[in-house]
């Protein structure tokens, strides 16, 4: 595997590979592995979990790291193919990527949505871009509709809580944000819950229905994985027997690009903050998932954070093993 | 010793062994001993000396660094208890904590002062809520009211320079700066030189007398160990037969968070810019000292910075010694 | 050699031992002959490939290195001898210089030309009085005048392009770019290859003529390695037989520190953007080299780069190379 742009991109077998193959860097962190190789890392937006656990686990197999951060350490990069860069980037990937690419044995970048059209970004047509002119295996470090990473830790930690597959309760919760955000984490939770084969539901107010061609191609992983999918705006109802609720906030589909637009509708929303009451018709010890950086008492209470559902933490460490997992896969011999 | 918060957290023993390591360390620099192991580095605020002497120092071990700065790289973090985070800060640290120590063996943590409120800064609660969040070995940085990797080289330097423990004169003044700074590096220096049993003096224009809870502390530490400590704004009083003069600006603590309200008091000291006619009084070869990063020919004379009694580079220097001692301490069996 | 601030550093004897060494590097680019060493890479600009490919060059010799940058995770640096340091930078590099190569076995810096006087920046003495306060080997990594590591890197793709030395035709040719750029590259570019031997034409504009005393030693230069140099404005006759376009942009000398005043100058320049067409009078397989970044479709276009000429990223890549054999250099017993 050259190029690691969604979970897609990892057989069954090869995800089975990778999640077992976490688990046992967990218990036995270092190696040699990666010794004498270079890993690039290529932050186009903001990190500290994902920087920190890449750099973390290419120490810990033996290997080294450059980061680029364009706009901080670096100038401006542009993207868009045939651009008359007469504006502020000064350098488009066509020329970056193959460049660090010279430097290293692989490639991880960070590239979020752009957020202005819909459809656009749902093609994710920027990583493509990128992975395309990668001469040397490159990672998602999440991008416009995708992140990968996160889906493969969020696999690992319901296999740690021992969530089961088949009958397993996974409500996907829209929460209030001030912002609009981008699409990459709930759909990739998603698409990860129902490959797993779990009973999926989306909770969102009315507005906030995930794009169709996303629950389309959910409610196929989840019929061939023997799980399903379904959605509503009751929250009651989806959480009932609920084992995880996994929370995200989204941008609303149809005002995407226009956050003034969507302000509106948003604003009456507040009560979309993840507290304890709302897990009154779960399973007894139904945990709480998100993948950081979460805004406390806006999209879920102190309570719910502190307390022993919480598996935030566990989540964010879990991707440590993943990611190492995932290097092993693509750098090494026995990887594949 | 799970957390170096002050110098208070190592007893005299143990900081003793860390100064003997230290020097052995600067001996010969390179070992293996931190093989494996990954120190995480957080810095809220910005540092030169600080980064480049834990990454080399961890380099030189053996061992391997990330770096997290909130505000570049990575967002802003909430350490407010109880925050409603609907403004700037996307993460609090009570994530950002657990995950990075998830990711490391050891945290490094630079949290400068608030600046608001003298009394909470004087209790340092942001980076003790921190350590107290950190499961891992735990290295304060710079934090609201100390800087013990500082005080830890500033001792080593008094030792190079064979100033003497008893009867050792050691000047801590205040110099002029066009802004109000924190008193993390005149604490740790205070309290450093009372700990080491030396005379000590703080020379200061009116309005700037250093806390009165800080002076009890160091009377006390001075009286344990032997020394003394008393107070003036007479400057050639102060450095009659002084062996050190230490100088670092502060904030007018009856000002404190009011730098408006307190521009008026420091207009006028602009003649605190240490030069060579102060020593005057002074031991022969008196020493200046510094913690860096200064402002040339306004906090003091490039004659003082660039002439013989400079202990500046010295100084900055045996952060890299000191750091790796505390380290070894910290994170290896036969440290403790 | 201690200090590598221009190309005029290396004898002819040992630039020939770099550039042996850079190719060896690129077949067999692992070892451990920096193992232990720490180089301190100190970035006041920004920068992309010459941090990636010194972090990976080091890496890939078993070295450490850490990155300041002033201005961003760090404070800004003052330059200026004797400055009263009362504006915005915190500390001066002579602290910065000592303090920084007290952790480190090498320092790299990176400062841009100051763009104010052209004959201050032509004499380059920002970087000479930070190497003059270098105790250590000290790499210029691109100053106001000279960007050595890019000139080794240039020469080793034309070598590798097999462009011919004596009876080589290099055109440096002055391209459209929106704002006014220093001169460090094409002025390294030039007297790099005039120092080869090969025939150097000098394309540009009215009012771009390069500064008369770079010429003169370009000339000289050229005339002690048997090739030669001339200038002109005429596209058709500069690349009559051409085998490299070398393309970069540059600052009017005549209006140096004034872009206000060049702006009616150079909006009439748009269509020296490089293009096929220019190739026309070329050599059959004419190469076209550009440092990097470039804003593609300003300074040259798609076609260009796209295209089989393009030999941008082999110099890129060269900068690994070359500089890690200028790490040997410097830093080993056998590389001098």
């Amino acid at each position: 595997m050259k190029r690691f742009l969604a979970l897609d991109d990892l057989t069954d077998a090869r995800l089975a590979a990778v999640l077992a193959r976490a688990a046992a860097l967990e218990r036995r962190p270092l190696s040699q592995a990666l010794a004498g190789k270079v890993v690039g890392l290529l932050f186009m937006n903001p990190s500290l979990r994902t920087l920190a656990s890449m750099e973390a686990g290419v120490a810990q197999l033996g290997g080294r790291t450059f980061v680029i951060t364009p706009g901080q350490s670096s100038w401006r990069l542009e993207t868009r193919p045939g651009a008359v860069m007469d504006g502020e980037a000064a350098e488009h990937v066509r020329e970056a990527i193959p460049v660090l690419a010279a430097y290293a044995d692989a490639l991880g970048v960070r590239c979020f949505a752009e957020g202005k059209d819909l459809e656009t970004d749902m093609a994710d047509p920027v990583i493509r871009a990128m992975a395309a002119l990668c001469p040397i295996p490159f990672i998602n470090l999440e991008s416009a509709i995708s992140h990968p990473c996160q889906a493969l830790a969020d696999w690992k930690t319901l296999d740690d809580l021992e969530v089961p597959r088949r009958g397993g309760r996974f409500v996907l919760s829209w929460a209030y944000h001030p912002k609009p955000l981008p699409l990459a984490v709930p759909a990739s939770a998603l698409l990860m819950a129902a490959r797993r084969g779990m009973a999926v539901t989306v909770l969102r107010p009315e507005g906030y229905a995930l794009p169709e061609a996303l629950m389309t191609k959910a409610r196929a992983l989840a019929a061939a994985h023997g799980g399903a999918l379904r959605e509503t705006a009751d929250r009651r109802a989806a959480l009932e027997g609920a084992h995880v609720l996994y929370a995200k906030s989204w941008a609303a589909p149809g005002f995407y690009g226009r956050p003034g637009d969507e302000a509106a509708l948003r604003q009456d929303l507040r009560d979309w903050c993840v507290d304890e009451p709302w897990f009154a018709p779960a399973a007894p010890c139904a945990r709480f998932m998100h993948c950081l950086p979460v805004r406390r008492n806006v999209k879920v209470t102190d309570a719910v954070l502190d307390g022993p559902r919480s598996a935030v933490v566990r989540q964010a460490g879990n991707r440590l093993h993943v990611q190492k997992a995932l290097l092993l896969e693509m750098l090494t011999e026995d990887g594949a």
